[in-house]
């Protein structure tokens, strides 16, 4: 066959949309909604996740996984509902949180919204609990699409010196937390022993800054935004205010509610 | 909306099949066929690729991504024409090469075969060359379709102290190689000026045994092939053959030849 032909064939081939892909399983999270999600794994790193498999494969496909401390998780950004759909749709540039509205190549960066939406986590394996892998360390909203799980390769894949880009002369900008009285006292009502784990989360998921870009404001009015805010963790609503900017203020704690 | 209806939908929804996805663009590499191409990413470290955006994509998209070392690529293993299309066919154990016979849970391996044939490689950045990205140690064959590329970020995924499985107390056997006068000669027409990083780039590949699981012997039968094998690296087909257990004799080099 002429060589041309073929290399023509095989480009052609590799351009056109994928076999479809069918996930794994799903991710069981705390983290309920996008909003108070942490932006990247091991920072909320006390945050315990569950992996349920898929009811139709054998749960032997966790065999082994266990010896390992970390893997990785690949998943699915299943609450992007904008991206991907159609090819002039798709972005190259995105505006992470971090550059305050400046735009890099969407390669450069980690943020969901990509041509192909899909996330690579690294987290801590807790265990296998018969259909479910126990992890620490998750940043992945209830309900995702687990699309493979792989082993972490500590000889190839940890690379102490390699040189980190844009992200690494960006700090994030961390906000400090303060509690008020109700809310410490809601706190215990919500969580009870497990109430020293959840502060922890929850000051870990404000020191980022969960709002908006938009919400953040900018030098020159660096707070334009004091209304009260919420978010969902397991099944209760953090209510916190910033009044002042870099500080928030968590107020009172309540039972999430859907309605 | 009543909450137990909410979350078996969400099951239901996160089970079916996800939107298909598009490559962002295909793999150029002088690994031309599943023979003869590295298990591992950076084994044979030597290896230049290329990723060529899609036609379509604006190359703005590699912004940025020059500025960091190592990056991921996660692709599709377009050359698994058994895996993945229906689901009574998906393998939830596989048996590495490594393991000799021995099967292991699919998610406790980096096996090319499992539900979703998504492949995760870690790569050194060369450079980027128009809408090309230029990259060092690949393990993907030449047409491989390319899903994603994230910057790697070492604060968070270098975890030198990670425990590794199986894969750590079953070192890769490893196989010595020898090079016969015609052999260093069709290297030097093969290859010209680039024969000494062919000539390394070939004994890497050798080192690790190419051949396919039941062709590498028992411990009671350590080498029942003594065939001559060839495997196609650039546009040159490399023979060579294995008389002597845990030895690869190169015999001779000659253009690779598709009729």
């Amino acid at each position: 066959m002429d060589d041309g032909i073929d290399s023509a064939l095989l480009l052609h081939r590799s351009m056109t949309t994928l076999p479809p892909l069918t996930a794994i399983g799903t991710i069981i999270s705390p983290f309920k909604e996008k909003f108070g999600t942490p932006r990247q794994p091991g920072l909320v790193n006390t945050t315990i996740g569950r992996i349920r498999l898929r009811d139709d494969l054998n749960s032997d496909a966790f065999e082994g996984l266990a010896e390992y401390s970390h893997v990785w998780i690949l998943f699915y950004f299943h609450s992007n509902h904008r991206d991907g759909r159609t090819d002039h749709s798709i972005k190259t540039k995105v505006h992470p949180p971090r550059l305050g509205g400046k735009a890099i190549g969407v390669f450069a960066t980690r943020s969901p919204h990509r041509p192909n939406p899909i996330g690579l986590s690294l987290v801590e394996v807790v265990g296998v609990d018969g259909r479910e892998l126990i992890v620490r360390g998750i940043d992945m909203i209830d309900g995702t699409p687990v699309l493979d799980i792989k082993p972490y390769m500590p000889t190839i894949e940890s690379k102490p010196d390699a040189k980190e880009g844009w992200s690494a002369t960006v700090p994030e900008r961390t906000v400090t937390c303060t509690w008020e009285p109700q809310a410490l006292a809601d706190l215990t009502i919500q969580f009870g022993q497990d109430q020293d784990t959840a502060k922890a989360a929850i000051e870990s998921i404000l020191s980022l800054d969960p709002r908006p870009v938009v919400y953040r404001g900018t030098r020159e009015n660096p707070n334009p935004y004091t209304s009260q805010y919420g978010f969902r963790f397991e099944s209760a609503n953090i209510v916190y205010v910033m009044e002042t900017p870099g500080i928030a203020k968590v107020l009172y704690i309540e039972p999430w509610s859907d309605s």
